[in-house]
């Protein structure tokens, strides 16, 4: 195989939706195109996208808007796992028919206790039905969320049986001494994101490939940066100015939290929209991250307007 | 309002998969059947239905199915409650534009630690885009498996603002304390389900209305016995008996376990398939229960078999 895969910092990039909570597809691509330039990659449909807020249909037409729109389909790691197979099937087949760079994959997450084994079977009967030798799935490892953990025998038995397929991993699990163990192992070419910036430096000084991370959405550049620059002596005040800018939003609710600040520094307000079951922040509490944001120094220099 | 409201019992009936796991629509018809001869209700695309596992599409389908082959809808409760407010929505308007007697609706379920203003926003916008007087909405609360629980005060203030649209719940919480405490409330025509057959006799004693419990696939007449006669002088003892089968059942994983009787009793062999993430039981599991159950003399006279 001679597939490129992913490194560097990707970024879960939030869905507007209009006032009827309709996807923007056209807002989405202009968003994209500015996360492009600030060097992030796209992770689209991740959790903090709201993907399982959205039908699959809706995610088709999402991914087919970004590619008719100009997007680079390489850049592209749009999340695929669904709680059914045949969704998930559907769903990662037009990525590849597309050539996405990668897919990003939850795995079933409705039935809870689960074993390795079916967890296992529901990855080889994905990589089978969707019979197609460009498939690069990077496996989701988010069990706060999710509550379904992929845990090591399992990711390992996956690499073995697919290495072709098996590309990497995103652990959104916030537990160093996971993301540790997915590095000590040293899998050919397999790719460890950790899902925070906040474990950024640590992540490369152990061979890793990059970060997937929510504060991409506001703060791709510098993230970037210290991806770039991890060798550089300053590396771990930049992994602090990270974490400072980190703290300021995660405090709230990460998604509404995230939209607001795209919805200020872009004056499109639409972008405050989510979805139930999420609520947006209210006045106050946008008020007052704009204002600890703004007490940085913070901007997002040339974040697209409205259409 | 005159809508008719459901009691008594219902079956989160079991979804037959041919050998590819496409489901088998007519196998499912004919189960149907013989669950309405046995005096259960039609609570299909339940948790124990594998109904997470199914895409959207292939639910109408089946839904399309049982209404053509003659399943009467006001006896049909299905599970509607999707992750995506476009999905749920779709599903549950299909539902009562069919005439079915209701929906049983889990909250949105992927994310996780959300507020009871946005589940209530979930719930509100959905009954909203239905727009349907005929809609009949049971809400499911089955915290152990969706990890997003329904509060009493959320449940209070749906059933005060769509008095005429929340219809009862299913509480499958396995927490007895919060079934009484559903119960105590007496609101007018709510009607409280136990989520198992083992809380039915004090459910029935406090004022519910039934059970819709796993356990109807396999015992669905000895289950609607005690519920139709729970002042009967031998209702312990009816209890305890429902029990006992519970329990030769449950110690093993309870899906594959009750497609594995419905296959034995049938002897339709593929009624043993289950999607990924479910794994199917071994023959030693299959064996040792059907076993267990021969013991006590188990049957299920009139079970459909193949097409």
């Amino acid at each position: 195989m001679t597939t490129r895969r992913f490194s560097g910092l990707l970024c879960p990039v939030v869905t507007p939706f209009c006032d009827d909570l309709a996807p923007d597809g056209e807002l989405l691509a202009a968003q994209c195109r500015w996360l492009l330039s600030q060097h992030s990659g796209l992770a689209v449909f991740g959790t903090n996208s709201e993907a399982n807020s959205l039908s699959v249909d809706e995610k088709l037409d999402l991914l087919d808007t970004l590619v008719d729109c100009g997007i680079d389909p390489e850049r592209l790691m749009p999340g695929t796992g669904c709680c059914a197979l045949t969704d998930t099937v559907r769903l990662t087949r037009r990525a590849v028919e597309l050539g996405c760079g990668g897919v990003l994959m939850l795995p079933p997450f409705y039935y809870k206790h689960v074993s390795d084994e079916g967890l296992w079977r529901s990855f080889a009967e994905i990589i089978d039905r969707v019979g197609d030798a460009r498939l690069q799935i990077y496996l989701y490892h988010i069990p706060p969320v999710s509550q379904v953990p992929l845990t090591l025998p399992l990711i390992e038995r996956l690499v073995r049986e697919f290495p072709d397929t098996i590309a990497g991993i995103k652990d959104s699990s916030g537990d160093w001494a996971n993301t540790a163990a997915l590095l000590e192992r040293q899998w050919d070419d397999f790719r460890v994101f950790c899902g925070s910036e906040a474990f950024l430096l640590p992540t490369m000084r152990a061979g890793g490939a990059g970060c997937i991370s929510a504060t991409a959405n506001i703060n791709p550049a510098a993230i970037h940066d210290l991806y770039a620059n991890w060798q550089a002596d300053d590396a771990k005040e930049r992994q602090h100015a990270l974490n400072d800018l980190r703290d300021l939003v995660q405090v709230l609710p990460m998604i509404p939290a995230l939209k607001s600040v795209v919805a200020h520094f872009s004056g499109v307000t639409r972008w405050r929209n989510v979805r139930p079951p999420l609520v947006a922040l209210t006045d106050a509490q946008r008020d007052g991250l704009i204002t600890s944001l703004a007490g940085e120094g913070f901007d997002m220099p040339g974040l697209p307007g409205g259409g």
